[in-house]
């Protein structure tokens, strides 16, 4: 019942966040294919990100489902990790109307690279207040939580050079994660 | 338990979209019938808009109670629907502001037409997930779900034609929709 | 467990109806008193809606506390009566905008008019549903609900002639309804 | 089950509240660092709003678990107090827009000060409702919320001589309240 309310806080910011980010695809003035063209990049960098706050809440999700006990700590680590993905609409707003210049792409990488630490932390403090092994266990090697952070480093210091190869890194690390955690899910259905 | 924060997450970004709509109805600067009589055409979208969305609750509303356990591809199935779903207020918008001009008319058929078939892809994972005949059943031969798309996608050529019969398909469509979906519904009654 | 979903969904809209309106209190550009002092009316007009939203959520929520199954008129109605508290934003942020003139000040009546008529349906929904002639002596004569769109139509008339005895008239019919709805609450606990 | 509601009703706002007041960190049209760079004291405020949004939601979250029964007084105090933390974002935006300017950093003390007060009445209310000598012993001197608004205070008067020394006093008000409110946890492990 504890974690009931830290969930439903953390799914009204996380749609919210989903659905603002839409507001910064603004209604055009002219009304022919035109109008629309300078679109495209910001409804592309919508989709991206779209897909990120849905992967987030999809792991996040898994991750509430072991945790039993809401602790301050978790308290704190979650809304950490909320206000990072609160810039999401910022980050992707910038990226976006500046069509994939090296600054904003850099920017959108670290917004990425901190909510993946901040992922990172609140896991930890689930799994240290837990005090299950099972859940420690089942996330194991962690390959994908420790390789992405680095992908996102090489994607902020590639922005610089050539921003696309940035941007393809992002759509590549998101293709990695759309493979729901079913080491947890594993895990979860083993205790019930 | 399960479909609980599936439904609190949706209902969380359904609430949103059907808001967030009516931001597009700005306040004009004057204060007299002049001022208001652009905003008509906005309005109206919006009303369109509104029922459509407040359709795709209640189908969602009544396909999720028929959903015994969220598996990832129902996670996913759902978050392409609110994709969709929450390009609303954008065409929405676009169709407003324009006064039902070709392409903004034909792109709010796209953005139906679109939400149609990932509804068609949910209600699929939901259908295989279950493994339920009597769902299946119930659903028969789904004729408002399989006519609807033709009709979006008629709307969406004579768009370019006369933009009008495309607004008034939708609204036809969405009088069709208004009709809750008995079908599911007695069927869960009867389950109970 | 059915109104659940119809609660939490009508909170989430109502939450976000509350919030949106603060933003019609745009961020002056200026740092000084005199920036500040256009933004009185529009204050005061989102305090009065602020109050207004109030007094629906908590007249919404004992109503729905004596609604045992939704059905799809009860849904439908609900919606109608999410529609124009909707348009509460938009009502306020032209009246405030434009210093209590004549046309707003009247718009903003037809807005509440058309909610309290969606309220009385809502309710009617309800206690047709219920077959329950309990919650129906328990609102006897109903005398606030029908008074009150009583003075909102009095307030549009007089919004042409003096828009200030309109806007007095709504603040008056919401401190009038400030009063919980006792009546329905006695009935309930009653049955518990 | 009676507060269930409230407390999503509140998680509703409180969400929202947090999420649009990054809307000011409005995207900027450069794509270079002086384009960011006027933005860094609204980011600054956004990051001091979001913390004292969460610091009230937790401890929200905290006394609404003692309380047993939403009676109206209770209901109206917590939108009095949601009244008053809607009004962050505006605040936020105008102290972050205009550099910590001295009426500016006087306001947003005033909305901290009249939420600290709106937290105080909700607070006794529930005590009072719940006729439970627990949690008004585990408050005890309750110095925290007996201080801070007396910080507020001290800051509004600063800001009229050197704005920084408030700004300064609203994060050491912020920090101080990062501790969560172990008093009331501690009582309710107690009653468990």
């Amino acid at each position: 019942m504890e974690t009931n309310r830290l969930e439903a806080f953390s799914d009204g910011v996380l749609a919210i966040i989903i659905t603002i980010m839409v507001l910064e695809l603004k209604v055009p003035h002219g009304a022919d294919l035109e109008a629309l063209k300078p679109l495209l990049p910001v409804f592309l960098s919508y989709v991206l990100s779209f897909i990120y706050v849905g992967i987030y809440w999809n792991n996040h999700h898994h991750l509430l489902k072991a945790c039993r006990r809401v602790t301050g700590p978790i308290m704190w680590a979650n809304l950490h990790l909320l206000f990072w993905l609160s810039l999401f609409p910022f980050a992707t707003g910038w990226m976006g109307e500046n069509h994939v210049a090296p600054l904003p792409t850099a920017l959108y990488g670290v917004v990425l690279l901190c909510a993946a630490i901040a992922y990172y932390i609140l896991q930890s403090c689930i799994l240290k207040g837990q005090g299950d092994s099972k859940l420690a266990g089942a996330l194991g090697s962690d390959l994908k939580g420790k390789l992405s952070p680095l992908v996102y480093l090489a994607a902020i210091g590639a922005a610089f050079y050539q921003p696309w190869i940035s941007a393809s890194f992002y759509v590549a690390a998101a293709l990695v994660w759309l493979i729901p955690d079913r080491r947890i899910e594993r895990v979860i259905a083993e205790c019930e």
